[in-house]
């Protein structure tokens, strides 16, 4: 009964200019998500995946990738990463100065070739080319696995799959994998389950949470996480994003809100909550709606 | 490493006839909150505050609750519970026929001013007599502390004062004891804190959990209480109130998204899901406004 040690310190990976971005109707202008980035920067934020090097004709929201990339202002603090599809994308990630190569494939067959168009087993190879040639060229690359808590269109996945997956993904070389809830559905016992498997196998500084806020138990998740000693987790600013793959899910967990838990916890994250605030208004001004997060709506209640 | 016990069962103790629609400004017709807490009788909660017999001149939204409380239909396996500021509600209350008797105080004196226009300690010799009334008519007391985890007003809470307050509740004879975090400030870590203290000098079934969800905590703050062995929370369906007089608080924790994901950690609540969205489309159309919660807008989202 007594209170369970948490990780000192977490490590926010900010993904709203990708993960966010991509679901909007409407195409912020380069220099809008460049100055987004630069506030973001600002933050006290360490890692930011800033863009996706998918083809365009895909995620037209994310065609300037390249300009997005080259333009933003680096602080040697912040790791700077993109999505990369294919050999292709790598090229074009390399050639915008990227620091981590972000790869990804879903647990469930169904959402896989729905979102990728290939076979979980065609993208593996694909995948495996794709973080060689990172690494030859000196790049870390981070994994991702989506669906791990179930599919929109298979329903339950087995762990073993996501198990089979994430050995796949560590034996190419991956240094990071991040575990994707990706329609927003997974459960605090559930969310230990899975990790009290993966941690048996890989340390747990290289596991990293994606959550999404769907039935609200987001942070829920983030909890049972932090007990079983993560310290990474993915999440959007003002919970812009979602899957445009996966009916029903809306909404990444937001930044802000994860950090106001992590900070009234006393767990660290270097994260300055005015200059998130000023971020979220900045991008909030330029998609001209609001931004669904609780800590955006609580700030804008206050300036009244 | 190992993933704990929680309690078996929850009983969700249903607060929206009262904290919800006392702070709406729509009045709803008093045939509507009849029939609203029937579809509630239907779905399986054993638990329903149902009104509240402040004077009508506070609180206009339910100044019909004589009506309510008498012309439900009562299921006797649900305890039907209103709230009783004093003995002139007292009288009102068993009058109308109520099972339990809710007294609320607040743990931060400027809020207790501002929300009941009495000192605290006025307000436990009024209570003091309420609860002895109560007990001699044969009705059980549930007690409800206000602020416990922060105040608008007072900032922080000294968890003594918590204690201090719950000691004289309970000699006065309450059965249970609702902690309420009335402005959505509570983080996990704190949440053990207090219920450490609190589990060290009372029965864990006679304290329950009253979250509201203005920075997106509350179902962690419920995980962290289920992990201490808590297995009673008030919540309302569709996350519908929230409290008048504390500047910024919105949203109750919404009922339905407390049973979703009680539900799926394998948690039994006694609760029809099905029945629920049947209640919470009811009510929504007789607010004329869309229900905040997350289950009812992924309901909503699969019925298009």
């Amino acid at each position: 009964m007594t209170t369970q040690s948490f990780p000192k310190s977490v490590s926010i990976r900010e993904v709203g200019p990708r993960d966010g971005l991509q679901n909007e109707a409407k195409f912020i202008p380069t220099d809008d998500k460049i100055q987004w980035i630069n506030h973001l920067s600002n933050t006290g934020l360490n890692y930011i995946e800033v863009t996706s090097f998918v083809n365009p004709t895909w995620i037209p929201a994310l065609s300037d990738a390249e300009y997005v990339a080259k333009q933003i202002k680096k602080n040697p603090d912040i790791t700077y990463a993109a999505l990369v599809p294919n050999i292709k994308g790598l090229s074009r990630a390399l050639e915008s100065g990227i620091d981590e190569v972000a790869v990804f494939l879903s647990a469930s067959e169904t959402h896989n070739k729905k979102n990728i168009n290939k076979t979980i087993s065609e993208t593996e190879n694909v995948l495996s080319e794709v973080v060689k040639e990172s690494i030859s060229n000196k790049k870390t690359v981070r994994g991702y696995i989506s669906t791990v808590f179930g599919c929109p269109y298979e329903g339950k996945i087995e762990i073993d799959q996501v198990i089979r997956l994430a050995d796949s993904l560590f034996e190419m070389g991956i240094n990071e994998l991040s575990l994707g809830d990706t329609i927003g559905i997974a459960n605090p016992s559930q969310v230990k389950l899975v990790l009290e498997q993966l941690l048996n196998r890989y340390p747990v500084e290289s596991i990293a949470m994606h959550f999404h806020n769907t039935r609200g138990t987001a942070l829920a998740n983030v909890l049972a996480s932090l007990e079983m000693g993560i310290s990474k987790f993915d999440s959007s600013l003002g919970g812009l994003g979602g899957c445009p793959y996966a009916p029903g899910a809306s909404g990444n967990l937001a930044t802000d809100d994860l950090n106001y838990m992590l900070t009234t916890m006393g767990i660290e994250t270097n994260i300055e909550s005015d200059k998130l605030n000023t971020a979220a208004m900045y991008i909030q001004s330029k998609l001209q709606k609001p931004l669904d997060s609780y800590s955006v709506k609580y700030y804008e209640s206050q300036l009244k």
